[in-house]
């Protein structure tokens, strides 16, 4: 399944006074680049909250290679890298006209609503699928 | 009573490419400087969401009359203006080295888990006095 | 001349422990939407701020009307209100599934590089002209 | 030389619906300890940056351990791991309440206004050794 990359422009209130974006600004696109692809692989990220699935960040990291200006157009391509049953890894591309311009990395496990882990093979048979069929297909 | 004003020192993310902080952070601010101030009243913020009392902003505004910068620090004094039972009105001063940098002003209202209105007077007849004296003290 | 509203779906991480999208994003969003809209005037926030025209911030106020929650995708409506040379006025509207979520106001003028106001009508009268003429079509 | 940790308490607006801090802030977290500790070090951000040197981050990364709630107050400690000359690496731990709620590393290196390397130990000899002196000290 070929996924559609996430577009994104920077905004004027995400440079910082070196005149680029700030650094952690980065973290928030790969939030929203990962919600995009999970969404088109049939993991829809307010869904599964819906149905009491909360999924925190367990680490996360980005290697600064390229500044990005405000108004830049930016191509975020984020990959399933791995799928445990117990935790996901994701890795993200910033490209810029054929340019890197960043890399990132992270990882996430699944919690019920008090913030204990669940077995999604057993309680989410379903979603539990998508995701070791879409690392299937995309390794 | 006398309150403490909020004191605040810029962060480095705040500030935009225009080399100053970006005036959405005024409005972020303002809650900052709010909660010190409701919490020096008695009105601690985090137990009044615990007891179920969820306070939005119905309006927030800011007028912006001198920049400020990365590691400015500025006292943010919120003044309790009104309150009418059902909303409270908050108005704030940004001020650094004697100059009023910025003014603020936000109202509010009080409702509970499903976001409903609730009558503070009834339900909450503690909470519903402290604001009550809090303005009277204030005028 | 008829503008294209600007489109925006509610990011994750913009929205608070209420469950909804923090109040301040809107006054990010207005950044955002009024961006959107002087461009497609001809007026590009880049070229001026390249050109060395500074436009910042006046004043910001926002009426929270209908919570906006993640996912939410808004069409905000700025409108150009007002220009007397000096400063100009804009208005927002955040409409979602044809109700209105909230409105805005901003207003802004126009400084140099070093902060200090410049007579647009004479260092820059093409853009002088194009406030102008944007006033006259939309009023 | 011993240095202060970093005191921050979490603000409202950097919850998310999750109901805790959202991971990103974590990110500009460090961004405050950082310039708070090199600060102690003699190595003020402010100043470097009126002197032309500009401090980008290469890389940034966070573990998160045990989630951090609004009004929660953390000492941020970091660290000076490394220093060669044209870069440096510092690492930060998050505590609350003796635990570790969280632990990032950065790296950074020293760029000119026109964002070129610059050769600190030839142009900036006192700060070049006061990065020496401080790691030394810290080792």
């Amino acid at each position: 399944m070929k996924l559609l990359p996430y577009e994104r422009t920077a905004f004027y209130y995400e440079t910082d006074q070196m005149g680029v974006v700030h650094h952690s600004n980065y973290i928030r696109w790969m939030e929203e680049a990962r919600i995009h692809m999970l969404d088109q692989l049939g993991l829809n990220y307010q869904k599964m909250e819906e149905l009491g699935i909360i999924i925190p960040v367990l680490s996360a990291s980005c290697e600064y290679k390229i500044a990005v200006h405000f108004n830049d157009s930016l191509q975020i391509i984020s990959h399933l890298d791995h799928f445990n049953g117990v935790k996901f890894f994701i890795s993200y591309k910033f490209i810029k006209d054929g340019n890197v311009h960043a890399t990132g990395k992270s990882s996430h496990c699944f919690l019920d609503r008090s913030f204990h882990p669940i077995r999604l093979k057993k309680l989410f048979p379903d979603i539990y699928e998508t995701f070791q069929t879409s690392i299937s297909s995309e390794e």
